[in-house]
C-alpha cells in the first residue's frame, strides 16, 4: 500500500477534514500534498456529493440534493517540477471502495445510482424521466447488485469520474467568459446551460482570508469536462490506465474524486454512476514540453487499462438523429441519435417487467458502450448503445416466442 | 457456398446487370428474389458508387463523383410470410470481396477510402479538410495496408454499411416530409443538410413504365441510415451478427450493399470505410408480431459477432462540446465533442510525420472505437476516439523523449 | 485474391492431380511450385484423407479407413534463398473450405469429426470408446452445427493442423531411428506406438524412378508433429498467424494440408478436429540465419492471429495424474491428467441427455481449451480443460436443479 | 468488507495464532469457523511458507527452506448443512495482498518467485537448473516489477493456488496408499516422487491429544492436487471465478490459502507464483447432491471469472514429447512436450540477455499459457506456451535484425 498524501475521515464531511479538498477550479488553491515524478502515492475521497445520499429505500435525497455541495474533491496534489506545457502522465494503480467500515457512508460496501429530478439537476432523459428515483447497490468483491433492480449483477469497471489539473488563471477566465455566454442564451431554462460561479458553499482547499473570498468568487463549478480533463466520466479510466494531463500551472496541482464502482457511457442518468467514496493509487511522471511535442492544446489523452471485464455478447440498440414524436429531422445530432438508442432500449427492457426509471438506472451504471457509429450519413447521425447479456440472470434476447415479463420490484422512489 | 439469390457482373453497371438492383427507398420496387424463413443465401453486391473510383494516385475521381448514383443496392429480397410488425431476423454469415478476378474494380484486391470535397459530398471534418483525397488499399488476406498511409495495417472488421427493409409508403412519405423540412431552414447551404427524391440517375429495379417513374420520383434517397436500417454504417455488423429488423411492408423487402472492408466509429471522411465490391451470405428467419413484443418502433436491434479482431492497447483523444478556436460553448453537444476528439487526434499523428488528411483517411477507415463518454456533464458532452496502438508499425504512444517523425508519404490528391 | 501456385481439382484423388502433392516427409521430394520471399500465393488442399469420408450417417468409413494414405499434402512449395539455418517466416492470410461447389467432398459447405476405432487408429480415449463413429459438421459462414449432435453450434477458428518444412536428410534419419526405437519396445500393441516408414501407398509428388522408389521406402510418416513443425495440430494457427520454421534444406520446401474448420486443444478423436478441404493464403519471408539469432533448433515459433471468437465464459474441468479407476499415482503426467479432464467433461455432459461418443466428439471439435495448469506439485499433474458455454444452445451451467436431459440424438455409427 | 472468519496476524508464524490453520489433510481437524449458504466472509492467509522467504537479494531462504512446513492452509470453514455428495459453491469475490502495512513479510507490497534446488524441492525443469534461486516482486496496484527482471512488467492474474475440502477418511487413506504405492517404486529418488505423512511440523488446527497426534500421523501432504481440490494451482481462479468442490465431509471443511499475486501455467519453478500472504473474500453456497446429479466424482469444476488482464498478441513456443538431447522418442507425453516448450522459450530469452533463471523465474510467474495442443498424433504430444510480448518493455518478437541484447542484471542467487 503507498503511501497516502491526501487522508479523508469518512465519518466527517469535506469542510470538516484535517486537510480540505475543494469543489470549486481555481489556480490558487494551495497544494496540499507535493509529490515527486516517480513516486506511487494514494489519494483518499469522498463521494462526490460529500455523503449527502443513503443506504435505504426513499429518493428524497435525490430530489433534495444541494448541488452547490459537488463534487468534493481531494487535492490539489503538487508534482514538483510540473510547469506549464508538460504534460502530467498519471497511473491509475488502483482504485477501490472504502477498505475500512466506519460508519455507513457511501463507499462502505454500498453505493447509489440517482436519476436527478428536473429541476434539480435533470439528466439526458429528463424530459422523459423529470422525477427523482434511487437505486441502491450492494458490492461482493468485484460485482454489483441492486434490491432496486433485481436480475442484473454486473462487475464493475471501478474508475474516478474526475480528476484533473488546475486551469491557468486565463483558461479559467476563459472557461467562465464562455460558459456565462451560453448561459445568456436562455437564462431561465430549466435545468439550466451551464452553472456559472458561486461563493455559496465553496469549499476551497487551505485558502484563507480574501484569497478564499476571490477563489470562491471566481471558482469555475466542477461538473463539465473541459481542457484539463475534470468530470469527464470517461468509464475506461479504470485500474491499469494511464492519462496524459496537460499542464497550465506551476507544480500541476491535480485534483480529484468521484469515484465510480460502474458506469455506463453517457452516464445518462447525471447521477448514473454506481458513486462511492474510496481510494486511488496513483504514479506520476511527467513529459517535459509535452504538450507541444504531442500537439496537444485542449485535451488530455489517455490509454486505457487491459482488464475491464470480458462481455462477449451485447444487445445493441440504434438510435438516429429524428424525433420520432414530433417527426422531426436533426442535422447529424449524435445527442438526439444516442437519446433515441438509450430510448429505444428502454422499451426493449421494459417487456421484461422493468420500469422505465428501472431501466434508466439500469442504462446509466451497468458497463453499456455507448458508440457513434455514423456521423457523415446526412442528415441523421446513427449511435449505437450495446448492452451485455450476460449481466441478467434471464435470456434478454430476442426469440420467436417473445420476452417474459416479470415483476422486477421497483427503484426506490420519493415520499 | 449457400444459394446466389443476387447475382452481379462485376465487368457492368448497376444499371446494366441481367436483374438490376436500385438506388432509392420505395415500397413499390418490385421483389428481385424471394427466400424463405430459415434459408441460407448469398447476395452480390457492387460497391456503393457503382465503381465510379480507380485504384490509381488521383483523387480527380472522388472529388468528381456523380453523387445521384449511389448507393447501388442489391435487392429487394422478399421474405416468404413477412408482413408488417414483424421483426426479421438476419444472420451475417460470411461477407467478403469479390471472390473471383475479373477486372479492376473495387473489391478485386483492393478497396478505397476517400476524404469527399466540401462542394461535392463533404464530411465531418470538412470545415476543416475542404478538398478531395484518396487512399488506395490492397487486401492481404483479412489485413490492409495502403501505399497512400505507410506504416499502418490493420485487420478489417469487414461489414455492410447499408441494410435495410423497405419503408411503407407512410413512412417514406413521413421521411422526405421531415427531411425537406430540414432543408428548408437552410437551402443553399454547402454541402446540403439533406438530399431530397431526385428522379435523375434514380434506378429502381424491375419497375417499369408509370411505376419506375413514381417511384424515381417519390423514392428517398439512400444516404442516411432511418427507422428500417438503412445507411447506418455500423462497423460491427460483420460475420456472426445477429439484426432484427422492423418489417413495414409485406415480404419486407430487404435490400443492402455498401460493403465495407473496415470502418472507423463515424465513418468519419464521409467515405471513410475501405470501399469494396463482393458479397455477403445472409440467414434470414422472423419474430411474428416481433415489433409489438420487443417494444421495436423505430429502430433495428442487433447483436454484433464475437469475432472483431482483439486490440488490448489504445491510445484515446477525448473531445469536448466546444469550439477552442472561437472560444464558444455548445450545450452537450456529442457531434462536436467528438469532432473536437477527432482533430486531436489528427494533430497527434502529424507530429509522427502524417499529413492532416492521411491522418483523417485513418481515422475514417481503421478499427477506431468512439464513445459517447460523459453526455450529463453541463454543458460539456464528452466523447473519446480508441486508436489501437498495434496497427501501426512503429511506437505511437507518448514517452518522455517525443515523437519520431519521418517521411511518410501522402495521400492520393486532385490535380 | 493471389496467386494459386498449387491447384487441386478437387473431384480427383491427390494421386490423379496434374502437380501431385505427397504423403510422405523427405528431402529429395521436388520442388512443385518456387515463389519469392515477399510473395503471397494460394495454396489448395485435399482432406487430410483424400476424401475417403462421406457426408452420410454411418461410421463404417471411419471404421475401414485406409490410414497408409493420410496426410495427402499440397506442396513442396520452394522458397527462393531460403537455406538451413534460416526461419521461414510464414503469415496465414487467409484459409477456407472449398469456395466453388464441384462436387460433394469435405471442404465442400461440410466437414466432419471421427472417433476413429481401437483397431484402426485409435484416440485419446481409445480405451473408453473403441469404436468408430462420425458427426458430419454443416457449415454456416463461419459456424458450424452438426446433425449428429444437436444443441451445439459454434465459430471454427479455421486453421492448418498440418504445415512444415523439409527435413534434411540427417533430421530424416533421426525420426526414422528413434522413433523405430519406441516402436521396438512394444512391437505389436493395438494401437502403435508409432508409424515406421511403409513404401504402400506412398505418394511422392514429382519424384519418378529410383528416387520415387527410395523416398517412398525412406520417407517419415506424417502423423506426428516434429522439429520441422509437421502435423502440430494447434488449432490457433489461424488467419492473422505467423508462423517460424527451421529451415533445413534449400529452398525450405514448405508443404501442408489437413485443414480443420474448427478443433479442439489435443484433438482428442485422434481426428478430433473439423475435417475439410479448401485453401490457404500465405505469405512468406526469411531470417536469413534464424535458427542461430534466435535460439532455434528443434520447433517452430509462431504468433497467432487476432481474430479467433471472442468466447467469455467457460465451464472448466479439472484432472489430475491419477487413474481413479484402479487408484494408481503416475509421476507429473500431463497426458494423463488432460485425459481424466476430458472423461470428467465427459460425465458431465452425458448428464445433459449426449451419449460418452458424442460428447467425445464434441470436445475434439469444439473451441475448447486444455491447459496445463499445475506441473510441479509432485507427485500430480493437474490439467484444465476449459468449454465456453456459449456454444450451447441450452444453460449448460451447474445450478442447484440439476441438469436437464433429453434425447439428443446420436452420433453416426457403424453397421 | 465481508466478515473475517479466520484471521492472521502477520507478524506471528501460523503456529502462533490465535485460531491457528493447519499444513496436512485430514478429515478430523476441526472446523475453525463455521458459515451458512449465501453467506460472503473473508479469510486471510499467510503466504505458503509461513514467511520463510524474505525481501532480500540472496536466495539462501530458498536454498535451505524446510518443506515440513508448507503449505500453511486458513480453516477448516465449515459450511451449514453441506454433507457428503453435495457441491461446494464457492465465489472468489476478491483476493489481494495484505492490505495494511503491518512489518515486511511477503504480501506486503512484494512478493516472491523462486527457483527450489534439486536437492531440496525441485522443479519442472530442475535437471537443467538444479541451483537455488530467487526474484522478489514490487506491486504497484495490480501490475509487478521485479529488480531481479529488468525489463518486464505484467498485471497479476491473482488467485490462491490452494483451496479444497477435506477428504473423507476412506479418501483420505486411498491417497496416502497410492502415494506410497509411488514412493515405492524409486524410493531414494531426489527429488522424491512424493511426499508421505510427516508428523514433524505438522500443525494441525485446534486439534489436540491424541487426535492431534493422530491428524499428524494420518494427514496428507499439501502438494499434490487430489480430487477434492488441493493445490491446484490453477492460475485462472481469479476474481469472479465460481469453484464446484465435492464435498467429503459433514459441513465441507473448505480450506486454503498459498495466495499467488500471478503465475504462469504449470508453475514450473516449483515456487513459480509471486507468493504472498494476504486475504480471499469467498462466498458459499450448495448444490444438495450434487456430486451424482452432474456426474462428479473426483474433481472440482469451476468457471473463471471475466478479469483476466487482456493480451492480445503472442509469442509461442511449441515442444514435441522428443527429448532432443538424447534424440529419443516419448510416447505421447505431454508433460516433456511442455517441458520442450518451456526449454524452447528460455533459449529464446537468453538471446535477448537473459540468464537461463532469469527467463526461468519468468516462465514461471507471468500470465503465459500453457496448452496442450496435439495430444493423439502418435507418438509426439505437441504443447505451446504463449507468452505475451506486452509484458516486455523491449521489441521481442523476431525479425531480420535478430535480437538485441543487453544486460538484463541477475536474479538473486545463494552464497
Amino acid at each position: 500500500m503507498p503511501e497516502v498524501v491526501f487522508s479523508i475521515d469518512q465519518t466527517r464531511s469535506m469542510r470538516d477534514q484535517r486537510v480540505r479538498g475543494h469543489n470549486r477550479w481555481h489556480p490558487d488553491i494551495p497544494v496540499a500534498a507535493m509529490v515527486r515524478s516517480g513516486q506511487e502515492f494514494r489519494v483518499e475521497c469522498r463521494d462526490w456529493t460529500d455523503a449527502q445520499i443513503g443506504n435505504n429505500d426513499s429518493a428524497n435525497d435525490v430530489r433534495d440534493i444541494d448541488l452547490s455541495l459537488p463534487h468534493m474533491l481531494s487535492g490539489p496534489i503538487g508534482v514538483e517540477g510540473a510547469e506549464p506545457g508538460d504534460l502530467l502522465v498519471v497511473d491509475i494503480l488502483d482504485i477501490g471502495p472504502v477498505p475500512q467500515q466506519t460508519g455507513d457512508f457511501p463507499g462502505q460496501g454500498w453505493g447509489y445510482t440517482g436519476i436527478f429530478a428536473k429541476a434539480n439537476g435533470g439528466g439526458f432523459l429528463t424530459d422523459y424521466f423529470p422525477d427523482a428515483y434511487k437505486a441502491v447497490w450492494d458490492f461482493h468483491g468485484q460485482s454489483a447488485t441492486s434490491r432496486h433492480l433485481p436480475g442484473v449483477r454486473y462487475t464493475g469497471i471501478t474508475h474516478p469520474g474526475l480528476f484533473g489539473t488546475a486551469p491557468s488563471q486565463a483558461l479559467l477566465d476563459s472557461w467562465n467568459r464562455r460558459e456565462q455566454a451560453l448561459i445568456d442564451t436562455d437564462r431561465d431554462r430549466v435545468p439550466p446551460l451551464a452553472l456559472p460561479p458561486l461563493a455559496e458553499n465553496a469549499v476551497v482547499g487551505q485558502a484563507s482570508g480574501k484569497d478564499a473570498e476571490r477563489i470562491a468568487r471566481e471558482g469555475a463549478r466542477t461538473v463539465p469536462p473541459r481542457e484539463h480533463g475534470g468530470n469527464q466520466d470517461i468509464k475506461n479510466f479504470s485500474r491499469g490506465s494511464r492519462v496524459f494531463y496537460p499542464v497550465y500551472v506551476k507544480d500541476a496541482k491535480l485534483s480529484g474524486g468521484d469515484l465510480h464502482f460502474s458506469q455506463g457511457d453517457g452516464e445518462i442518468t447525471f447521477c448514473g454512476a454506481i458513486e462511492m467514496g474510496g481510494f486511488i493509487d496513483l504514479r506520476v511522471e511527467l513529459i517535459k514540453g509535452g504538450m507541444e511535442k504531442y500537439g496537444v492544446t485542449t485535451n488530455p489523452i489517455f490509454m486505457p487499462g487491459n482488464v475491464e471485464p470480458r462481455y462477449s455478447e451485447f444487445l445493441s440498440f440504434t438510435g438516429i438523429s429524428v424525433d420520432h414524436d414530433t417527426d422531426t429531422n436533426y442535422y447529424m445530432d449524435a445527442t438526439i441519435a444516442y437519446r433515441r438508442a438509450c430510448l429505444n432500449a428502454i422499451e426493449y427492457l421494459k417487456k421484461f417487467g422493468y420500469s422505465g426509471e428501472q431501466a434508466y438506472l439500469l442504462l446509466g451504471s451497468a458497463p453499456i458502450e455507448g458508440r457513434i457509429s455514423g456521423i457523415v450519413d446526412i442528415p441523421n447521425a446513427c449511435c449505437t448503445l450495446y448492452l451485455p447479456t450476460a449481466i441478467f440472470d434471464f435470456d434478454v434476447r430476442p426469440n420467436a416466442g417473445g420476452p417474459k415479463s416479470t415483476d422486477r420490484g421497483r427503484a426506490a422512489l420519493t415520499s
